[in-house]
């Protein structure tokens, strides 16, 4: 059951206090109408209200917990305490009705004459552990909830946490227990826990609050006192503006078709095809031509008859039959007009080659161009981009160089210089690719409509994208949670250190930098985050070629002592679990080992070992079921030369492989520089292997880790 | 003037309440007893005393600075406060007064009977930051300070820094701004902040009382309680132990006695040298010979008349003239009299090369080699190592392949499987080396050694060492601290996430985690911690090819604004500043790029420039003296192709040097699988470039800078 249907939301309050406030024309609500909007979606805020006798106090005081502090109320008494006015720490119900008359009588007594209007009565909040609940329109997730520690600690620290709004019960919670300070809500030194649950339950109904209410730009609940039984909002901050439009967005249905079209087009026309040399249009010519797509190519211009001996056309009107996709490799200025006759011409995609549009500061052009497609039912590919790649047609639209090494990694890149980087790390790594897309200025197609497409393909295992920004951030949120349950997501966000002052009227809005917004709802939508460059590229690499892993337990096995504790760092690192060995485990293991070598996990063999010690070990690696990732250490000796070592791996591999026993393998291989054929080697069969780096296989397993889990199979 | 000068230290107090503890075998003090000792060193503690009448009350009062509390002191009023024998809030002398003879009169109203021992006057410490000061006796680094933030900040985010005993005040005064939560000190929220000094004097107090007494094994302050004008140690725990005996040391003149003949012999014995492929002896031998080793080689073999076509001996007595290193290759149970013999015959160094000493458990066999090596004045390297190179003698002494590529860059390792990928790493990458040392079990020369030895050694501009732990890490930090001033000193520090829970009896005990204590002192001592193998290996081939900056301000120029937002963000992760381009710079700058180019920093020339517009923009990199560091974002095109600006780069930074102009440049290539070339030739000409990632370059620039900072260079 929901929070929702719980509680019950006092919607019609709300409505009204907020048409009030625009009604107003103001920006912001009072104190007291922030606090009728939470009360009203079943937040507790601290209580009080006014008694006329005795009994009133009473009912007051039961009704909103006690303790309570009592205080006079008259327009005539300016110093209550003199007047001994005020009992703080009332604890019952007798006590109440007591000080009620107390008050009243010390009031009469200093002054005969004072007009009583009551005595008011508010709860007293006993010492509880101080957090921030908010929320605010983000301009690329639309509404986000926040919590952190509240104090020093959230101001301080930056120790707070985000997620999409509406955000599930489960979600809540994980929020309370994913600060970095969260221990200290369990209770530490004796200290009273704070309320998880209530916790969890008022991040739900701030986050129902701005979902129902879009006009509520921010909510600052700062602090929220929360005790071993409850959480109350001290200080309501609400801020107003107009509702963000949400984003026009396409089916699932009409995006797949579109991208069907486009990732494997029967025919293609090139406008600004070219015959001449250097020319971009003679570029995306060639390599249609020489990468083999085996489709329709049709060149498309009015000059020429004839290029790379195929017919030329003067315009796309007069290619016989359907075309699926036009690239455009004309200058920016002549793009509306020859888009006209795409779209007429039926087209599904539009591949915009051209710089020009928005990164040069011409949006207007931009925008022109997209309305065209929009009035014909095309898509936009960029503009400003290399274009892009789908090898399981051997199509290389584009003007850099064909690739052709078919394979499961599905790339992207918003920037044209990380694309070239793509495609030579994939050359030179001879990883298997089965699209590069350039997305450039994003005018229409964009991460979300790629995702759609690859979770489909059948030839695509991995996605892994590179991008600066997200034109609709929740959608891309949306589509990522549900592709990433079955293949892995890796981004690299670009520009995640300039974070930048975001103009915030509330403490939940300053807190919002851009950064810390896309890491934890890029997490929440189960992606895997690269740090960098290489490693979203070692990462897209490495993680078709290693098995789901089982189960949480490593084992390093090492023939270098000191690799195995470089290796054992690298795990910590990046969040895997050495297992504990069991003991027949371990009496194994020593069963192939030199009586100084150390069982346990490192499992170190010892240098001078000769092959069988590793296809020993190994083996037995494999074939426990209770071992469900290996990571192996080589040290170069005489005894086990380099490719001695990586043909055993590969041989025991295979070995198991063909019993059904798959379990992911990586491996560091310390030597002189034959580890280097060993470490490719060891990479075309499936280990994911590299030389003088410790780091970089359990990175490449700890991603792969991160993926399982995020996606529910571990 | 010291903080002991300034207020004068009562050591003899603190000797004889040492003394008491020692005399009662106990190994903590009580809590008078501790106060009692910190307040020797000039520490404060809330005030306390016991007053007989009004005037006692005005004067221990007045002492200890009000307010205070005065209490009863009575064996026979058991509850004092319904005695009313506490009086709370005591702001003045006449009001300290009034309340002894008010409490006094309660109690003789209360008990007519009560005995009356006086009134306690106790100081009350109005709010103030609680912070932790602690020292303990660090098994690596001896007697160390350690400073945090108290309460859960320190206890669930351990933001707590180390320093060595005794620290200097700038060294006290860095570990109060040191913590991550510094800025709590300063005063948040206006909040009070507080006296960074005092808690500075508080530490350098801490220090100067464990140093000056070495039983002392830990000290907890905890809580100190800073306001805005003190810092009091509310709480006071102190253990104490057997003081640790400082380990034995050779001083700088031996050791560079001792290491310029092992480094630089002009004779070497091979003590069981080999004909025989395959073994030990035999590669030991064909090294030194292939190397080039240009001074006498002797093999020791008994059963051998010649060697690789040298005359061996039967024992080193047989050889004519002195030798300076003697390197066995014979099992380690031989190593005993094999080594009496070289000791007599007075050899400077004896490299055990066998493994089985400590690292098998035989650590008897271990100390009596150490044993015979200093009864005759020889050094051991090892045992169980490699052995070492040593290029500018063309000195290869080991059983691995030579290396001959000199060069400027000194590597130690404690791990051979480690000393492996240092080799292979170095020979793939053509880094120039003077040396490759292999320490393994350390029974005598360790990292001081060599530090000492590498720092006078005119072939070496860089020492790169891998280590798991230091024998003598006081030692080692004294000694960093040195040569890094003169040359950068990179450490891996491996084990470092097996923290390991420390039996302690104190709080600072159970923070001081080893990696921690690590991290803070070897940043203290100059040295640039690598976070992993291959960050060691970049580092070290790096930083020699890079000028010394002359200022903090580093320029981004890019053709590929994608590469420039992901150098941005590497930037900020090492520590880098971006330049603010000042107007006049820009507008320069400008004058080069596209009109639709980004001036600012990075200056994003656009992708489809020509060579001239990279040359020009370097080159005004290079010439403005606002600019003290360049990183470029190189983007392959056919315009620009990879060995073109590659060349052009190469072109342009020759000119300046030839002017006497060097910056530290360092390039990201992004491109197809030519820029691997281009980057190679941009890094053999001083330019470290890197193809496919972004973050490389900057982390060797800022490795460059950081080492800069910390030799006083910035």
């Amino acid at each position: 059951m929901s929070v929702q249907e719980l509680v019950g939301y006092d919607k019609a309050a709300v409505r009204s206090i907020l048409d009030a406030v625009r009604a107003e024309g103001r920006d912001s609500l009072t104190a007291p109408e922030g606090r009728a909007v939470v009360e009203a979606y079943g937040i507790s805020t601290p209580g009080e209200g006014l008694a006329a006798n005795p009994e009133d106090a009473v009912v007051l005081a039961t009704r909103m917990g006690f303790p309570v502090v009592l205080k006079i109320v008259s327009p005539d008494i300016l110093h209550k305490t003199e007047a001994g006015g005020v009992i703080v720490g009332v604890t019952d119900a007798a006590a109440a009705a007591d000080a009620y008359r107390t008050i009243v009588r010390n009031a009469r007594e200093y002054d005969p004459d004072a007009r009583i209007a009551g005595v008011q009565v508010q709860q007293m909040l006993t010492a509880g552990h101080e957090v921030i609940i908010g929320a605010v329109s983000d301009p690329t997730f639309g509404k986000i909830v926040a919590f952190g520690l509240g104090g020093v600690l959230v101001e301080v620290l930056k120790d707070v946490t985000f997620r999409l709004a509406p955000t599930s019960p489960e979600t809540a919670r994980s929020m309370v227990e994913g600060i970095k300070a969260a221990e200290i809500l369990r209770g530490v030194r004796g200290a009273e826990p704070a309320d998880a649950e209530a916790l969890a339950q008022l991040i739900s109904r701030v986050s129902d609050l701005v979902t129902d209410f879009p006009e509520i730009s921010e909510v600052d609940l700062n602090p929220v006192l929360a005790t071993a039984t409850s959480a109350t909002a001290v200080d309501v901050r609400i801020l107003v503006g107009a509702a963000a439009e949400p984003p026009a967005r396409f089916t699932r249905e009409e995006i797949l078709a579109s991208m069907n079209r486009i990732m494997r087009p029967a025919s293609v026309a090139v406008i600004g095809a070219s015959a001449e040399d250097g020319k971009i249009g003679n570029s995306v010519m060639k390599n249609l031509v020489n990468g083999g797509f085996a489709g329709k190519i049709h060149p498309v211009n009015p000059k020429a008859s004839d290029i790379l001996g195929l017919p030329a056309v003067a315009g796309i009107n007069d290619i016989e039959g359907d075309v699926d996709v036009a690239i455009f490799a004309i200058p920016a200025k002549f793009v509306p007009a020859a888009l006209e006759e795409a779209g007429a011409k039926g087209v599904a995609g539009a591949i915009l080659i051209p710089s020009g549009f928005g990164e040069t500061g011409n949006q207007e052009l931009q925008d022109e161009v997209v309305a065209i497609a929009r009035k014909h039912g095309v898509r936009i590919l960029g503009p400003n981009i290399y274009g892009y790649y789908y090898t399981p047609q051997h199509l290389s639209a584009t003007f850099c160089t064909p690739y052709d090494v078919p394979g499961g990694v599905a790339l992207s890149s918003q920037s044209g210089g990380i694309g070239m980087a793509i495609l030579g790390f994939s050359r030179s790594a001879r990883m298997g690719v089965s699209a590069i897309v350039g997305v450039g200025n994003k005018a229409d197609l964009d991460e979300d409509d790629l995702l759609t497409f690859f979770e489909d393909d059948e030839h695509t295992q991995l996605i892994a994208m590179h991008l600066e920004d997200l034109k609709d951030g929740r959608a891309f949120a949306e589509t990522a949670q549900r592709v990433s349950k079955h293949k892995p997501v890796i981004v690299l966000k670009a520009g995640r250190t300039a974070e930048g002052a975001r103009a915030a009227g509330s403490h939940t809005g300053a807190l919002a930098g851009d950064d810390v917004v896309y890491d934890d709802i890029l997490r929440e939508s189960g992606v895997i985050r690269a740090p960098g460059l290489n490693d979203l590229l070692e990462y897209a690499r490495g993680l078709p070629q290693l098995p789901t892993p089982k189960g949480e337990n490593v084992v390093i096995i090492t023939g270098a002592g000191g690799s195995g504790v470089l290796l054992s760092d690298a795990c910590v690192d990046n969040g895997l679990s050495l297992m504990r060995i069991p003991e027949d485990l371990d009496q194994a293991f020593r069963a192939f080992i030199p009586p100084f070598g150390a069982a346990g996990n490192p499992v170190d063999i010892t240098g001078g070992e000769p092959p069988s010690t590793y296809r020993n070990t190994i083996a037995l690696g494999l074939e426990d079921p209770r071992i469900h990732a290996l990571i192996l250490g080589y040290w170069h000796t005489i005894v086990t030369p380099p490719m001695t070592f990586a043909e055993l791996v590969v041989d025991v591999v295979d070995e198991f492989r063909a019993r059904g026993i798959h379990k992911p393998i990586v491996a560091s291989l310390s030597g002189d520089v034959e580890v280097e054929e060993a470490a490719e080697f060891l990479y075309r069969h499936g280990v994911v292997a590299y030389p003088y780096t410790t780091e970089k296989p359990v990175a490449v397993l700890g991603a792969k880790y991160r993926w399982a889990r995020a996606a529910g199979l571990l």
